[in-house]
């Protein structure tokens, strides 16, 4: 089998001949990890609805939980409006991370609201870096 | 303002120095679109909250609605496990793709559920075609 012609026309592959693929928990909508397709890799994951990827390291399809067991069932399938996109919504088996966490974006964050819901850098940043009127 | 050395050396930029940027809409977990951020447009982000982003085109960076108005009002950035893709949770105001759609994903459904819920291709590709029991 090889992808519809009419879908692959849309696609805008980077140099690469890859598009990016962005894997939703259905339900939660969490973002659980951000992968890689080339036309097979999505030409698959449409006919067997099980999330496949390809792997830039190991330059080779996989199927997501192959080894692991954590496979995703895809529910869904977007393009985007540039064609370099699509957006999955799947029903993730376990972990979505390979490090064990449930999705990718776990472990390290950047930038958070503060403990009231405030923007934490809004005084930080403020030019002067005097103090809010709350402060004083 | 250069980026949080310690942000910048757990950074995995591609070959054009870039990282992927997925923004999602804060309460509805809406993906809204998938770009791209240097060093710069991450530190000018994470500095001001607001969505900002490298233009691949245009190589520079757009903080995004600086034309159209539809800013994003960034709450929490998240760095994936390998480091090559942020996740921002923003509120969006107005539209987030250029199309004028509420996300860039709204407009090329590549694969559904059927009507009740089931797997739409789930009959259609039976390894030969035969109708399922049900369908008998």
């Amino acid at each position: 089998m090889s992808l519809n012609p009419e879908i692959a026309a849309r696609l805008k592959r980077n140099q690469d001949g890859l598009v990016c693929a962005v894997a939703q928990q259905r339900g939660t909508g969490e973002v659980l990890m951000l992968a890689w397709m080339n036309d097979e890799a999505l030409e698959r994951t449409l006919a067997t609805r099980r999330g496949t990827y390809y792997s830039r390291s190991r330059q080779r399809l996989w199927v997501k939980g192959e080894t692991s067991g954590h496979t995703q069932r895809v529910h869904e399938v977007r393009l985007d409006c540039d064609g370099d996109t699509v957006l999955l919504i799947v029903d993730q088996v376990g972990a979505a991370c390979h490090t064990g966490d449930h999705t990718c974006f776990d472990a390290d964050l950047l930038l958070a609201d503060g403990p009231d819901g405030a923007d934490q850098l809004d005084a930080a940043h403020k030019p002067d870096g005097a103090p809010t009127p709350a402060d004083a």
